[in-house]
């Protein structure tokens, strides 16, 4: 297959997942029908069902497209030298991880938000959450270790735990962020560096 | 009118919040109808409609025990004496909060998580969020206030911001909870006391 073909192909389903993310963060999975993402791309129906038969495939893609948001943005923040301080670590992961938040023109907190309540009644969605928060939570625990590790931690922390309360700084940024509309991400940062442990040693 | 009567009726009331607790909690406010509560309460729709002319009234009076919870739970901390660390603070949060979760027979951690996805799309439920969690940042804020007033945080901490990332403790946690069901409340707990500044001059 021609180059130039390979990439409009990639380009065309492309622009179906953004038209799906666009749904999905408007109104959530469920109430959400290939008809209306066929309606949002502005495609043909047989263009759109040529690269996603059902919609269980397109939740597929919007998810892998969020898990690649997320692990990209994550990886950076956990592969940093040894050297870096955890208030350096976090703010590196906050300042990655919340604008992915917004990539593509779509407000992925919504998309959070929406997906954790689908989870509750959804089991379908719910393996969906817990392969993404999975991944996330296992990001976080390697910056655990390595902080730990660097003495910036007690030898014998929780690393599980630890991670699950790092989540949770991210979570909440996004539950405030969709629900209440009211924080700022720079202020947010520097707050909970305060909380963060210090340089090994001070 | 006699003690036993008032007693009585205010008996019925509760028993006809909790009934509407649980169907909250299992299926939001939105898919819930008066009907779903009239035959979860087991009483007779007469007896419903008489003390909850309708819906809204029944989201209102379940909204009320919600602050009530979370309320009492956080005053108790917030009001501590200043010697206490902020360590001791937040395990009083988290262990007077979290279990009032789940009281009266009520996963409210499903509700919170369920009226966050609906307050995104009904202005009604974005209304009562902005209430019940201004009033939790509000407690948390004072909370940021003492700790700083007793040398434990910097002179300039940024108050609002540190009470959206201690809100975001709480909140991560109510969505780990509720969604993917693996945090523990005590190691939790034990993890978010390491992020949280020692006694002054530590």
């Amino acid at each position: 297959m021609p180059r130039v073909s390979a990439d409009h192909l990639e380009a065309r389903r492309d622009e179906i997942v953004r038209a799906a993310l666009r749904r999905f963060a408007e109104n959530g999975f469920h109430a959400t029908s290939v008809r209306d993402v066929i309606s949002e791309s502005g495609l043909s129906a047989g263009a759109v069902y040529s690269y996603f038969p059902s919609k269980a495939e397109l939740i597929a893609a919007a998810v892998e497209r969020i898990l690649q948001r997320l692990t990209g943005a994550l990886d950076a923040a956990v592969a940093g030298d040894a050297d870096r301080s955890p208030t350096e670590d976090a703010a590196g992961v906050l300042r990655n991880v919340l604008p992915a938040l917004e990539a593509d023109g779509v407000d992925y907190t919504r998309i959070a938000v929406t997906a954790w309540a689908e989870a509750l009644r959804d089991p379908a969605v719910r393996v969906i959450a817990e392969e993404v928060y999975g991944t996330v939570r296992r990001g976080l625990a390697q910056l655990v270790v390595r902080w730990r590790d660097a003495g910036h931690l007690p030898e014998d922390v929780d690393v599980e735990a630890l991670a699950q309360v790092l989540l949770s700084t991210l979570m909440g940024f996004v539950v405030q962020h969709a629900v209440l509309g009211d924080v700022d991400l720079d202020r947010y940062a520097t707050a909970l560096a305060l909380l963060l442990p210090r340089r090994s040693g001070a």
